[in-house]
């Protein structure tokens, strides 16, 4: 196990923004940027958490990651946003375009906003919660690096092309999806490796394109689709939608979440639909949600659970116990802080 | 084995016109109803095919399909179609919302459709298929009867919810994936059941959520979702987001394509996208597709496919060869068009 700090809201929003103004980021998108590692952290995904400021300190150094970013956004139809994000760290790019799709759907119903030139969100569940929040219906894409193999191939060709639906529930919490369509995570396939851990049957294939529990193997060859073809299906799927709306790359062709120096060429993707503009009386769906979680488990499961039930217990943990971050990311996260000129 | 008639384009068609214009229904629904029939059978999807004329017969008679309904529908927005189907057929109804959809995103860029009070739709391919031809992504969502049970739950409580996308490619087919989020359909474990056949393991859980091969138990069971928790999560937000939409019935409550006499309360949603909305300069898909039919299999494996190349490829050999109906469904289907009095 790795020695797991607990840190406080405070300290790690503090030592990304820092890092990130340091850099030359101003501070309003700092604080997206830092707002969306945090929520990495405190969902339990460390790879979408502080772990990645390293990263976008590089790129921030390189210049693939424009830190004085200057976004633009473009209304082409009245339910069709086309944005260009200059380069920028993805967050802020984000947030604002699904700012301006929720303050355009209560007037047209469904909004679409595409997303290019922006670097990388993070965890994509808080964008369609914050939909979720205003009364509307989110979904959020985004293409990544080719990790995962096609269905009966032997070579990473496809995304991991995560997928993030939020539909609010009168009265309570919205149920929220946030999943990737690889078996595993790039993640934990290093992770496992770095520590001698097999992975699962099924999670991935080895530089020959056989299926392999050896991590290390792994690493040099490529994530399974989750559920077989129909997994490999999906994840294709949302990898030619975005890009075609996007205008943006396929396959091995996207770069720049992975390493230090590549702009970034994936594209993001993000629908709101307003439910009031569809009718009134609405569907039965907490009594639904309350049969779900009220069904007996099968034999050797915990009770059953809604999509997003899970996070929001994480994070309500992690909240009132402090933010986990393992020590060694803690170390090189205050590193990179100390290496970074002061803002004034 | 089943034995396999090989029957005509035509011969197919003109058995399911006849039997719905003989149960009342007029020339041009009962025309798209029986194309959808036909394209059940054409896919190689005999339980979207010609088999389920009788149930639809039976429905016709007992009023739970309205023969001569008339859908209405209402633009809400500029970009919002609510259509309630009157009880009607589900095809002529979805082609007419799809049709109305394809009309209205060359001026919105986007717009979707709520589907609520008509019956079931068959192969959702076709019309996604139908938008893509007119240059327009498409995307189709349906509820279903529960018949899956949520992961780590012991009963069938999320419809196999189906999803098809269909993204136009310049220059070539589209990509169109068409998947149901159970691991199975209920027709195959039915079959296998009456055909002392296995199932694979995964697929369903008996009647006391125990994960068996065996699909008599499986009957009396619930059918699996595919690819674990996130296939179930993914099954849901489907059920939740088309429910919430059309304001139609989730879970059990969701009756009508299984049974003869239930009212449909199931609902659908069509959302069709326009990418020449979203700018010039098209992303490379085409080159895409190409490495991803290239690429070498990995051992056990015939060549890698995109998703819509399988259905293509059956669908030509069968319009070819002649549409592909067991002699026992045909017999049937003959059957109920004999007792059917002739329209004039």
């Amino acid at each position: 196990m790795t020695d797991l700090l607990r840190v406080s809201v405070e300290e790690h929003l503090a030592v990304s923004t820092n890092v990130l103004t340091g850099l030359g980021v101003p501070e309003g998108p700092a604080r997206d940027q830092a707002e969306l590692l945090l929520e990495g952290d405190l969902r339990g995904h460390a790879s979408h958490g502080i772990r990645r400021l390293d990263m976008l300190a590089q790129r921030l150094r390189s210049g693939a990651v424009h830190a004085a970013a200057r976004p633009t956004s473009t209304w082409t139809t009245a339910s069709v946003l086309v944005v260009d994000g200059d380069g920028g760290l993805g967050p802020p790019v984000a947030r604002q375009a699904v700012e301006e799709l929720v303050a355009k759907v209560a007037e047209t119903g469904v909004a679409v906003a595409a997303v290019r030139n922006a670097n990388h969100l993070g965890m994509l569940a808080p964008y369609v919660e914050s939909m979720a929040s205003a009364g509307v219906i989110g979904i959020a894409l985004t293409t990544s690096e080719a990790l995962v193999h096609p269905w009966g191939g032997t070579r990473a060709m496809v995304g991991t092309n995560p997928l993030a639906v939020a539909v609010p529930v009168p009265g309570e919490e919205p149920v929220v999806l946030d999943m990737a369509t690889g078996q595993v995570s790039r993640g934990k396939v290093l992770d496992h490796a770095a520590r001698g851990l097999p992975l699962a049957p099924g999670d991935a294939v080895d530089a020959a394109g056989v299926p392999t529990t050896d991590a290390a193997a792994a690493v040099d060859g490529a994530i399974s689709p989750f559920g077989g073809p129909k997994g490999y299906a999906l994840g294709l799927i949302l990898e030619v939608l975005v890009a075609t709306l996007t205008r943006t790359s396929l396959g091995e062709n996207v770069r720049g979440t992975l390493d230090p120096t590549d702009p970034s060429t994936k594209g993001d993707l993000f629908i709101a639909i307003d439910p009031t503009a569809f009718g009134s009386g609405a569907a039965a769906v907490a009594s639904y949600l309350a049969a779900l979680r009220a069904t007996p488990p099968a034999p050797g499961h915990g009770r059953v659970l809604v999509p997003g039930d899970r996070a929001r217990a994480t994070r309500a943990t992690n909240l009132a116990d402090g933010v986990p971050v393992s020590q060694r990311t803690w170390t090189r996260a205050r590193q990179i802080a100390a290496d970074v000129p002061e803002r004034h």
